[in-house]
């Protein structure tokens, strides 16, 4: 399949190519932006930009999911975040948010230290049901078996299964341990399950009957799993690899069509771009939600693997300052834009992309043309 | 044609060179720096160097573009740049010349909020026009049928269409788009086009009828193509597969010559001779022009696309300082130097380039041999 | 064996990996943590982590080999270090973890200016052996004639024969040089040698009848074998090569299994998870153990080779600071951790890597998929 | 012979590596340190260690030629430098060595600017030489003619004509142009030339008769050939391939050695090492000699061609700082060494580098094994 380069004698590893190690080429035509969509449909579900929120409670809170919704796309709340440990977490993201930078780990350690409580589980998903808006919760795999049915009960349009990594074939010696397979053919709602780091894992996830897969760990810069586990995803290989296998498993289900959704290496509308061009669906938006002027904890940004009691793997990034003028979530996703770095109008920059390769839809402009830097 | 990589199964890149990935070899002989022309001829137009200005307003008002001809290069005003929607447009560059950076998309964006005067056109033009130097100014696709028609009713000896990515085939649902080839083979003057990326656009390009066509998207690290929309132009790969359309042409036309011009990664003096050794006719200068002591803006730089109202993809870079001693036009041209740095004397090292590679004119120094870093 | 590239005509160099170069692909399945152990037995000693401590008097004292044998790991003292020249090293560690960067090579060059005294040797080991734990000393290949006999005789477990280079074939043109083939064999305590650096000298010191090998120049980045010596080890490529020597050996021999150790490039616990990998059965672990609270130069480090009296080759790091809090060295090699940066819990977060990659055993674990940047 | 790459179709460049790329592998036996010799002859010119003094006066006077003579290594005075164009040139030394970095480059031109006096030359290598050491002094391609006479007359040993780039073929419009290889061959004294880039050039070179060619154009971090020209010369591939010209020649002559010395990217002692270990026979020593206590410009360093009148290609290195300590040119070169960044004891260095991978003399330590990092 991809490259191969030959560490040493007998050990081979497969070459990997990141986000930024590709660029778009322009080649065949140009398209009116207006005559260009950014539309999104994954099971029952439409969405106006293929855009999910990464469940870290750095920037979805009930609100958020809501507004982020109402504004098109699908946000997700963390069923094991802060919003469904207390029942009213905005002191402590306060704190948070203004929690120096060498010991942040420890306040965030300390702050998830609270159990969760089923209960608030499914009075969060009443509030965003109530807005009307597509409700989507992230639960940990360790904890699925536990949490799940609460959040389906409490009526979820769509499951979340999100770990660093999450295998189809989990080999324990403990009885009773989650078996996806069997456990989301079960389930009454959709669920979208990873993440997935190459072909074979992302074909594994796909047979477990899932609607969507995501594909990558999360990295970016405050992303520690490689200095912490040695375990690293180049999204650009990665999204290629998992769209190779939903080609391979459509044609063995005779037309299952797996949803891709690329979490990693997603810092600003450029590389949105590029994820989708190697053949995902959607992107998973981490850090650039955090600068809006909704953001829960006020722009300070960290995955929720850097709360772990024993193991963090994520730094934390502190807020951008409260007397900074932020943009609210709709200008960052729709513009106007008021910075050139791009990090502002998300989706305008997507739909100018698609027109300048010549595409209008998603599915198409996953054919574009790119050029490689090594 | 170029090396390709596989990203992943299905996904081929091609793989692109960057100037600052390759450079020049002496190898064969080398010649006396007084036996080397770096002249450069153009349709009717005669230039004693291949050198272009970047239509920013940043280094390109009236009075540097009629500097520029006197100085034997090809200034180009914008027709949409500030010297078109104002009267007298020098306070607003002062101001913005002492923006801060942070704020300077905002206020670039205010200034350019007030609309084009063709009547300002025909105005500027005849002011170029009577310093008898090649008058030449630019417009993007979008403005072209309504703008350029007042540039050339004025006089211009050359038009400038140029948008970051112009194609040849413009697909739109709305009527009455602009169309290239008919277009520009209709129009009484001359017209330089672009920016295309590689092989089929520049080839797509040539076959509208154009004297010239730009290669790339004026990319330096002020522009934040890659950042806002994923694409990117490698230069050197994009000018060698821009001169190899051009071959391929000529044999096609049975002699029609198009000139390329690069416009990006052009940031001393080096990187010109790197250009012109990759296949290029001539460079566009873009922000080595802002140190000029000339220069309206005052050793400020933006690129013209860091102004959009919607979706800016260029930063500001400060100006230099009232204070300094800056040189001015002709020393940055042609000398002498008193910087070390390849951003004074530009063709005056040019030449010395050519002549320590054995070669006594451009269209020679085109096949100089050059080694690669990676 | 591995890819070759040639920098000339003539002139070919095998193509090196290093650890940061490739990262662990999860990719068939995933184990509970519970489920995986870490164990490492070398010849009749046991271990309960893969952990080895690199002979430098900023971490190994006499009280931090035995605190590292009781925590399940292997100590070792440098018998040419401080604590066997001088009676008490307290006064002079800590000056030394007070030095200024700038004047630390000189007070190091200094303070191992006085000679070895081998009855210090025996007096270290005694107190080591009263521990209970494994006991290990370090000689240089140039003094184990004279120091070996005095660490045996005093009732050490393991020898360290550790220069920067050792080679199998030292030739000389002095009488009675080291011939490490008969020494090691007429020994009557296991050794482990080293550092080798490729397929071939890891060959050479497995057929000394050596029990484990050391791979590499404990190149880090306080380490400046490379600016001195030109001389640099790819950890990546080098452990894989003489995994593959072990391959051959292990034929060659019948089924003698020699151990090797990674020595270099190990910063984090994601780069122990990526050195056993490529095939390590241990690792040297040496600037990062210079955090622990019990370390004996407060959080300073140097390489040994940093105290050479006419070319050092090594830099200083200053320490961390006596008010920062640090944890102990349990807390560095099991958790929990406070930062997550990859430097707390290194074998916790080893036993992670090997489950979510679904190993269960180190030697399993060699077998783990790699991808690589380049 | 060099791997190729294709910049794009029809532009094939050389695939270079930097001495930086690559690194020495000890692979089959190590020496004593006692048994290595670093002796090099030239012609009938005898030296304990293979370095050349790069003609600039930052390290060059006449009495650090001399101290250079004295030491075994052959310092070489620049004819066209400031000792040989005023009487004394002390305070002029003085000023510059105290000059901002930022205009620095007009001091040196404002220096330089007084014309050479060929009695000056004369007067320069009678001191020289009544101390007993090898003569040699440098003139540029263009002043050859005019000033070698002096030299030769005045009693110099070896004539060193070096200027950026030197061709074999230098064509010319006008009369009377230097035809080197004629004035080589009628040369009374052997003649040391460069610089050359690659197989080609090197090879023209020795057809002249020289008995050494320098290879490269003196690149490091103050040089900026690569910024002003375009041309940049990756020394590890360019010794390689002048070393494979040699062996061409050697064949073709029957037996006549050439011998080669490196300039360019040699910063310490480990990259002296591996630029013989590419092939070279000697290297030159710019900026690391600026840091002798006996240095003319007391730590400040500059290339020759930071001063050229209309296009200077060197930056200026601003003094140490007359309060540091340094150390004298013996201890730079034999040490001991105070710091371990490969600056101090530099041929100690060297013997070391060549015990460790089993060598006794330079010609064989030109076959030493590398790796390459890409």
């Amino acid at each position: 399949m991809r490259e191969m380069v030959e560490v040493g004698p007998g050990k081979i590893a497969a070459r990997g190519w990141r986000l930024e190690d590709v660029a778009l080429v322009p080649t065949r035509r140009t398209r009116d932006i207006d005559d260009v969509s950014t539309d999104w449909q994954m099971d029952a579900y439409h969405f106006e930009i293929p855009a999910v929120g990464h469940p870290s409670d750095a920037t979805m809170s009930p609100a958020t999911v809501i507004e982020m919704g109402r504004l098109g796309g699908l946000g997700v709340l963390n069923a094991e975040g802060l919003w469904c440990r207390y029942v009213d977490p905005s002191s402590i993201l306060k704190e948070l948010s203004e929690a120096a930078e060498d010991v942040a780990v420890e306040r965030l350690q300390e702050a998830y230290r609270e159990p969760v409580k089923p209960e608030l589980i499914a009075e969060r998903v009443n509030e965003i049901r109530a807005a009307g808006v597509t409700a989507a919760v992230r639960v940990s795999p360790q904890h699925t078996q536990e949490l799940a049915p609460v959040a389906v009960e409490a009526g979820i349009d769509l499951l979340v299964i999100q770990g660093t990594i999450v295998s189809a074939e989990h080999v324990s010696s403990e009885d009773g341990v989650l078996n996806l397979k069997t456990y989301i053919s079960d389930l009454d709602v959709p669920v979208v399950v990873g993440g997935a780091t190459n072909y074979k894992t992302a074909m594994h996830l796909m047979r477990t009957g899932a609607a969507g897969v995501i594909i990558g760990v999360g990295s970016d810069e405050w992303s520690t799993t490689d200095a912490v586990l040695g375990i690293d995803v180049p999204m650009a290989s990665a999204v290629v690899e998992a769209a190779a296998a939903r080609r391979d498993y459509l044609d063995e289900t005779g037309g299952r069509y797996v949803h891709l959704i690329a979490d990693g290496e997603i810092t600003d509308s450029g590389s949105i771009a590029k994820a989708l061009a190697c053949g995902a669906d959607a992107v998973m938006l981490g850090s650039v939600l955090a600068e809006a002027a909704e953001a829960p904890a006020v722009g300070a940004w960290w995955h929720s693997a850097a709360s772990h009691p024993k193991l963090p793997r994520g730094r934390f990034r502190s807020l951008t300052g409260a007397d900074v003028e932020v943009p609210d979530m709709e200008a960052l996703l729709y513009g106007p834009a008021t910075s050139s770095e791009g990090n502002h109008n998300l989706f305008g920059a997507l739909r100018r992309a698609m027109a300048k390769t010549g595409y209008t839809t998603v599915k198409e402009f996953q054919r574009a043309d790119m050029v490689s830097y090594k």
